[in-house]
């Protein structure tokens, strides 16, 4: 009986107002209570209850995670253009001295040139109706309406523009993939809330038998071929020619074993089934994003890269980094939170109209990232470098 | 000139303690010369300098992430059986909220059965030789010598032992899948040691043309096929039948509108191409990782999962969540450093003996979130609970 | 020496005319006192060398394919609408028997409602550029002189259309997925000339470092997402609602028993990581295209498809198929040759405006594999029905 | 109501010998009587209606695909080893004379050096259980009764053997992926019974919930990353070091050209999100199997492949493929038919201890043709070979 009564037993919340100090320290007495477990580092925070309103619900404090600063990289973009140092947010040891690396001898090649491609982002209901031909019917009246079904959806948002729809009949499935331009907001909130709206006024209009709102079609913070295919949130391709010298004395190896490495890499990727065809671009981008306040489960979506390592004439190693479906914002979420801010403001990344130069900062250090960690499995000292830098020592 | 000079400036380095005060100081007094930026939040750490040392590098402070208390959570497992509360590191209002009403919801139909399946990782050193009939020669010889690598690759480590090898003749390329046992470490650099040394002894031995290690083919950080057939990590499955009342009561759903949905969840799965046949795991995964220290760069391999959702003869909802991948430990790495370590605690996972316990409660954890969201885009109120709670708030 | 001159030795051609029978004979003689086997069944042939020419080079003769007449098969459909029966060529035993079992339950139902979405198919250069930069510049030529690139294009052709191009970024590499419609043509031959004069124009005008044409990402003849994603040849869903006594009589089973296994093979799929999320689509539309004279190596490309089934709230089974690529046409390649014009004619199927008919025919007939396989999958019967109709018995 | 009569008429079908010539001619009459068409072309048939009984139900006659024959094609392998020529059944023009092509590269290079790596296929039965406890606790009884549930399934057959279960928890659901040797044949008919008998032997034993026999697991024609990790059928791995004037000579391109286009090939594969990463596997190998009566509607599963092409230290091209999923067999099946038979034979790859060999051979055919359709690809002369020997010439 008292075993049933605790089991129900909530987190305690106040009714007034629950990011308020005392609510906090509520919490963390009721913890200390429960488990035994007083919260000493967590509560060590200088962001308030109030600053995590909207960020959180059962605040009870912080967990700090470590940030290093990598760099120089130099970028030469359309919209950052310049030398950045980049702070990486992370507990694996040898991490920021990896990228480092690779930074800088993306620098020391004259920089890596960036061009975002394109810059959308997707939310997807589905409407189901009783057979494929209604659902064809369905499709072609969104046609008739998407001006409506635009003015809808956009009535909700200052900023998200709805681009266009693909539409797909699957059965008596029918999705409408709605793309959006969100501005310098990462914009899932925003284009979400549109899409809703348009959704309820669709439903109205249209009677299907069921909505699934947002759908799984939307693939958010998973793996998707579609991302891959059409892009999603920015769409960025990044390059270098990194000279031999440069190989050499940064990477201690030489561009051809690089190269004829990057095929071995190729081969690996495809016997696993990887959507990734890359090395390792998780690591940088996922301490990258941790560190600027992003959401860092989207890393399962921008992961689906593709780079690449080929000699050139000149006896130099060009590698390239495509990222399609790089989900950032520099406005909205956690960014304007305490050190997130003051590491978008390191790179000059803060506010409007910084998303797309932020973007491309990204793709440019997770392209250091490739190649340092590329050479490192050319030339053994992958593991030396964890053992010199990281916690766990092997045996001798 | 002068431009270059500074092009190539370092972060500033202490070639006697990089992790000293002193050093640190000198770095954060640096960013502000340089960018202007001054970082008060970063620097309000309780963690010390020390602290990090093996965990970062050019360490500059830390970031705050907002924790909140998600349950209760009931599991019944073989390793963790009780009620549990799940801290979760996010900035995405509504999270810690729906995964909590998810949480109820199992809790109160009687907790979440879970099961861990298999308990092993690998690395994948790949050897290229001349031509494929040297390599499959080399793979004979590999079988002819497993006791000899087992030696080697063990003798680096105390906890470490390896399990067997898988092996692959692609073309000219050998690739040795090289599965351990790593206790309750998560282990990645412990076998990545044990494989390098046992890499370099084979070297040795046959002479490849090349080596290269760690290899792509190890999938570390990326969402890759093989692991979701050979189980990386923890794999686990957690399920649980919600009764009609639950559902209708936390859920505002019926179970057999939660099964019909589940089935375009599906058919959304399938036409966006996701490896991950599930709702939306990554999302309290990576905040109950973040929260607890874990590499976090993990959870593109993690959300290789499977959910499913059917009507039960009685008319309740069977729900199961199977994750094949998890990626995580209670000792190493970062647990031990300040919230992270109060984080698991909460759970009473920290440390020796804990990590299947900690496996099985966070795929109970992630079920919770299955629910709760697929129950939200059933209703409508996906963007209803994120408006409400969140930051953003569409226009009127 | 005599050893290295035989290895060399080239397949008899005629200088003159190599579809002649005399050089068609020439060749099976050499054959004979080469290997010692004479062709009696392969020379037994009605189509004549003429007949064969531009489908094949160094003609020997043929292999019989038996043809097995499954049906009747009532589609209701926009293209094809009435009472089919359906000629399949295999050598499976049992399998003609199972798809005429699916395909009465569909007709005993009322038939399957048809609807082709999208009719495109695509060839895809790519044009190599030093670095992304200059890619990047490419693409917005390519957008300037998009009517001169169609105007090239479609020079080569009557029937085919320029209907859009989606563009590439990918590091140094752009390209460009040209979208055509290939009116009842499969059409792959005729749109690969019109994009190869297309490409060549181009290659004139920009310079690039070099060129691939076609590229990997036509992706012909593979299973590909991005088909998946955009629709390749024929984009076509059907579907069926089986009342309860159908699936009693016909499949011996219920439709919940259909629905709830459909669960199953949903994870079943998923666990093995197809892009098929289907039963069983290749083994019927194999059988199809080859009775028809279709290029049988697109199978793989058409078999990514999507099933599914689902209890009704009247409590029959409702089943749908998604086809997004199906490739095959009614004029052109193999179409009219001998016994494939025939099968053809058999659906009124053969010629000039008929290829949208066939689509949703071939959809509904891979529909009727769908629902019997499964169902034998289901009672247990799969076994059985291939032991009394087929080859290999077991032993008792 | 006559309609609604028409609609349900069936094929006719003879009760007493429905493989008779009478029944055939019964068959074709009462076509010609319902759609007007007189199979002339389908009637012409050298093989017997008795022939085909266990291949097909409801016999109408034929469909005669042309043989071509490509080569010389020397193997060096284990089990194949001299000069072969390959009969390729297909109508698409071009395709004989490019894979001849890339075959004599190969075989004025020495020949392609082939090794075959395992040789086993799979079926899976699902048991579906109440619980994930319930199935896992299935899981060990499978272990504790290993013996048992090979002598069931091996009772079945005298050539297969059962050599391992590899065993999957997905929730509720029991996976069992068991592995057999097949000897010379395909056999998928041979183990399905086996499978099938120790499956019913399981239910007996447990009684699971439900039993799904034979499950989508076993990935049967179509494409799945699980084969591709396991292999299915036999795993082969083939390559051959082409020297620079055999690649000038022959593929009019330079070993370089193809190295470097290889990677735009990878590019491509991986923007299109294939699970090959090959170029064209599909084409010669259907030819290939359609020519010897293999079941053409495995090709999904066998194109999943990986090729590389690489530049060697002395300026020649390496080239290797691997095919780890052939499913082919040269007992059983259609491969004593008439000119399937032949077909075999002229390779010597008819009947008992030819299946590896033919493995080999079928392995380096597809190579030729992944050398020979790149090269073409580089050198601009795809569309020209097809227009000069191929059905349809573009306009000028």
């Amino acid at each position: 009986m008292e075993k049933n009564k605790n089991e129900m037993e909530s987190v305690p919340r106040s009714r007034e107002d629950d990011y308020s100090d005392e609510a906090i320290e509520t919490r963390r007495r009721w913890i200390k209570e429960k488990t035994g477990v007083e919260l000493k580092h967590m509560a060590a925070h200088s962001v308030t209850g109030k600053d995590v309103e909207g960020n959180i619900e059962n605040f009870i404090g912080v967990v700090q995670v470590p940030v290093g600063l990598a760099g120089p990289l130099k970028v030469n973009g359309e919209h950052a253009d310049g030398v950045f140092y980049i702070p990486l947010a992370t507990t694996e040891g040898a991490l920021v001295a990896s990228y480092s690396r690779g930074m800088r001898a993306i620098t020391e090649s004259g920089g890596a040139e960036a061009r975002l491609f394109s810059d959308h982002t997707q939310v997807t209901p589905m409407f189901v109706f009783r057979r494929t031909g209604e659902a064809a019917e369905f499709l072609d009246w969104v046609d008739a309406n998407y001006d409506r079904i635009k003015e809808v959806a956009e009535s909700t948002t200052r900023h998200g523009k709805l681009l266009k729809i693909d539409k797909y009949l699957i059965g008596r499935r029918a999705a409408l993939r709605m793309y959006y331009y969100t501005g310098d907001a990462m914009g899932l909130n925003m284009i979400t809330n549109a899409s809703d709206r348009a959704a309820r006024f669709i439903e109205e209009q249209v009677k299907p038998e069921s909505v699934l709102f947002p759908s799984s079609m939307g693939t958010d913070k998973k793996s998707a071929a579609i991302n891959m295919v059409t892009g999603r949130g920015k769409r960025v391709s990044v390059d270098v020619v990194l000279p031999e010298e440069v190989v050499e004395k940064r990477l201690h190896t030489t561009p051809r074993a690089m190269a004829q490495g990057f095929l071995t890499t190729v081969v690996g990727n495809a016997q696993a089934g990887t959507l990734t065809q890359s090395m390792h671009p998780a690591n940088g981008l996922t301490a990258l994003l941790m560190a600027t306040g992003q959401d860092v489960a989207y890393v399962p979506d921008s992961v689906a890269t593709i780079t690449t390592m080929e000699l050139t004439e000149e006896g130099g190693l060009y590698v390239s980094l495509y990222m399609p479906c790089l989900i950032l914002g520099t406005v909205g979420g956690g960014v304007s939170l305490g050190g997130f801010r003051e590491a978008l403001e390191i790179m000059d990344c803060y506010g409007a109209g910084k998303a797309r130069k932020f973007a491309e900062i990204a793709a440019a250090a997770v392209l250091g990232g490739e190649i340092s960690t590329h050479a490192a499995t050319i030339t053994g000292e992958f593991s030396q470098a964890h053992n010199r830098l990281g916690r766990n020592r092997p045996r001798e």
